[in-house]
C-alpha cells in the first residue's frame, strides 16, 4: 500500500434508510462493525458506551437522534413536535458533557426545524439540517487539512493523541486531517500516536486508521511522550478537541495538558485542530468546562481483564484542559488562530457563533 | 483494617535453602506465587521478565545469583572461582541496562569474594556478601521513610509512579517508605498511584500493597497526573529511581519526566526517593544513562489481549530521565539532598562511592 489519502472510505455515521448507522468503535481493530441505531435511547446509549466518539461525530450522531425522536415520538401537531424537539434537545444533548458539538448540533437542528408549519415539514427540516452538519463537517476537516498542511509545511513528524481522525469524524479528520492532507499532497509524513489509556483510542483506532492510509505510525504509551519529545524525533503535535472556550483553554482527551507542557518543555509546536463547531464562545475559560468523571473499570482493566485489585478507587476523567498559553495555534476551518486567543475570538465572534 | 504499617510480610526476594525465593510480580495482584530459582539463568530471565523488579530488588537478586553461578560452576581453585565471578558480573549485571543497582551489587559481591583464599571461602564470603545487601536495603528503606517524613511533614497527599515499595526493595520501599513511616507514625496519608502503562506495575503492586496495609489509595491513569495535579489535590510528588547521575537527573519509570514537567507547572514539589546505591557517581549527567528498549508486544495489548493493529511499529522505553532542575529534592538513606546537586555530589563523593 503506498502513502497517501485513505483508501477505506469509513462511514462513522451515516443516515441509511430512516435510521442511524454507525461503526462500533469498541470492537476495533479487531471488529469492524456497523450497527443500525433505531431509536432515541440507542443512540444515546452508543455516544454514552463510546460506540461513537470523537466531538464532530457525536455531534452528528445527536443531530440525526433528533431525527429519529421525532419518527419515535409521532407528533400530531406543530406544538407536538416542538415539544419533541425541546425534550430531545436536552436528553440528546447531554448524552456527553465535554464535546460541545453534541449540544451544538442539536440545537441547531430543533432552531432550524422549528420554522417550519407542520410535524412533516419539522421531520424533514430536522433531517435535512442533521445531514447539512454532516457534510459541513466533511468539509471543515478537509479545510483543516489544507490549512495544517500550510502551516507545518516544514513538519514531517507528528504526534497525536487519543483519535481525531476518520473515525471522529465525518471527514478525514481534524488532527490526522493534516496528515492525510500531506499525505495526499505527495509530501513526507510519520506520525507517532499516544495510545491514550483508558480506553485506547489511539492503539485501537488512530493506529488502525493510520495503517489502513499507508501511512507511517509508530505507537507509543502515553507517559513516553514526554521523553520522546525531548529526543529531537518529533517536529510538531496536533491534536483535535473536544470544547475550546472563547480565551482558547482547549478540553481535550485526557493527557493532552500534560502532552502541552512536555512541548513547551522541548521547545516544540502545539497545535489544536478542531471545527468552528468546537469553539463555545459563551464559555469564557477552562475553568468553567465540565469534565466528564468516567467509570472507575475502565482503569481497572482492559476489557475486563483485570488490571488492579478490583475494589481499588479510581479517579478516571475522561479530559483535561490545556491552558491557551501552551497552544502555538488553532487549525481550523476558517483558518490558522494565532495567539493572542481572546482578541482573535472577539473579532470573529459574529462568524463564529450560529 | 486500620492504617499503619504494613500488615503483610513480603519477601520479594529470599535466600532459602540455597536457592532464591521470590515473589513471581508478573502473576499479581490476581496471585501471589512465590517461585524458587536454581541456577543463573533463571535469575537472569526473572529480572528480564520483571518477575523481580525495582532497582533495590533487582540488585539482591543479581547478588544472590552470584551465589547460584558459584554453585553452578564448582570452581576447584581460587583462579577458577574468580574467572566465575568475573563472568558472572558481566552476565548477571548486563541483565537489564537501566538500574545501576544491579551492577552495583554484583561487583560488590566480586569485590568482597575475591579476597578469600578458596573456592569454599569465596562462596561463603559472597553469599555473606549479598545478604549483607539485602539487610542494607532493609535499613536503607527504613531511613528513607524516616527521612521522608521529615521532610514531608505537612504533606498528607502524595502522588506516585509505578511501585517503589515493598514489592521493589528488601524493605518497606523508597517512595512508598516515606508513606508507609507516615501511616506508622499516625499521621495521614493518602496516596494517588499512577497505573504505570505498559506493565501497569502502579496498578498492580502499589495498589495492591498499599490497599494491603490498609493505607488510602486511589489510582489514575498516567496521562490524567497533570489534571490531578493542576486540580490542587496533591501536596507532593515521591517516585523511586533506577539510577540518578552525578548531576542529579534521574532515570525512573517511563512517565515519571512528564510527572516533574506537570509538578514544576502546577507549583508541587517532586522528590526522588532512593538509597545510595542509586547515585552513580560516575555517570556525570542523564545523557549518558542506557534506556532499556522492552519488547513492543508490552505496548500492543495487555497480557495477551491486543489492544491494537498486532502488526504496528512501537517504540517502548522502560525509563525516562528527569532532568536535575525539576526535582525539589533527593530523600536517601543518608538525609535529604537539596540542589545544587553537583556541588553536593562532589563533596560526598566519597562518602558514596563504594
Amino acid at each position: 500500500m503506498t502513502s497517501g489519502a485513505p483508501a477505506t472510505t469509513i462511514s462513522t455515521v451515516a443516515w441509511v434508510d430512516d435510521a442511524i448507522e454507525i461503526i462500533d468503535q469498541t470492537k476495533l481493530p479487531a471488529v469492524c462493525e456497523v450497527v443500525r441505531i433505531l431509536t432515541v435511547e440507542a443512540a444515546i446509549e452508543a455516544i454514552r458506551r463510546l460506540a461513537v466518539r470523537g466531538a464532530p461525530a457525536i455531534g452528528v450522531c445527536g443531530a440525526l437522534a433528533m431525527v429519529l425522536g421525532l419518527d419515535e415520538a409521532r407528533p400530531t401537531s406543530r406544538a407536538d413536535a416542538l415539544l419533541v424537539l425541546d425534550e430531545l434537545v436536552t436528553g440528546v444533548g447531554s448524552a456527553r458533557p465535554t464535546a460541545v458539538n453534541l449540544s451544538w448540533a442539536v440545537r441547531r437542528v430543533r432552531d432550524a426545524a422549528v420554522a417550519e408549519p407542520t410535524p412533516a415539514a419539522i421531520r424533514e427540516r430536522a433531517l435535512g439540517e442533521a445531514l447539512r452538519i454532516l457534510d459541513e463537517d466533511r468539509e471543515a476537516c478537509r479545510l483543516i487539512g489544507e490549512f495544517g498542511r500550510a502551516e507545518l509545511a516544514a513538519a514531517t513528524r507528528i504526534l497525536t493523541h487519543c483519535n481525531a481522525g476518520r473515525l471522529a469524524t465525518l471527514g478525514w479528520g481534524t488532527a490526522l486531517g493534516v496528515v492525510y492532507a500531506k499525505a495526499a499532497a505527495g509530501e513526507p509524513v510519520q506520525v507517532f500516536a499516544c495510545e491514550a489509556r483508558p480506553l485506547l483510542q489511539g492503539a485501537r483506532l488512530t493506529a488502525w486508521e493510520l495503517m489502513d492510509a499507508g501511512i507511517d505510525v509508530t505507537l507509543i504509551v502515553d507517559s513516553a511522550a514526554a521523553a520522546l519529545l525531548h529526543s529531537g524525533r518529533v517536529d510538531a503535535i496536533v491534536v483535535g478537541a473536544d470544547r475550546i472556550a472563547a480565551n482558547g483553554d482547549t478540553a481535550n482527551k485526557v493527557g493532552t495538558f500534560g502532552l502541552a507542557l512536555a512541548a513547551r518543555h522541548a521547545g516544540i509546536p502545539f497545535y489544536v485542530a478542531a471545527p468552528s463547531s468546537t469553539f463555545d464562545l459563551a464559555t469564557l475559560s477552562g475553568d468553567a468546562i465540565v469534565i466528564e468523571e468516567r467509570p472507575a473499570d475502565e482503569v481497572r482493566g482492559w476489557q475486563g481483564h483485570a488490571s488492579s485489585p478490583g475494589e481499588v478507587a479510581v479517579w478516571n476523567p475522561a479530559f483535561d484542559v490545556t491552558p491557551h498559553a501552551l497552544v502555538t495555534a488553532f487549525i481550523t476551518d476558517v483558518g490558522v488562530l494565532h495567539p493572542p486567543f481572546v482578541e482573535l475570538s472577539d473579532s470573529e465572534r459574529g462568524t463564529r457563533a450560529r
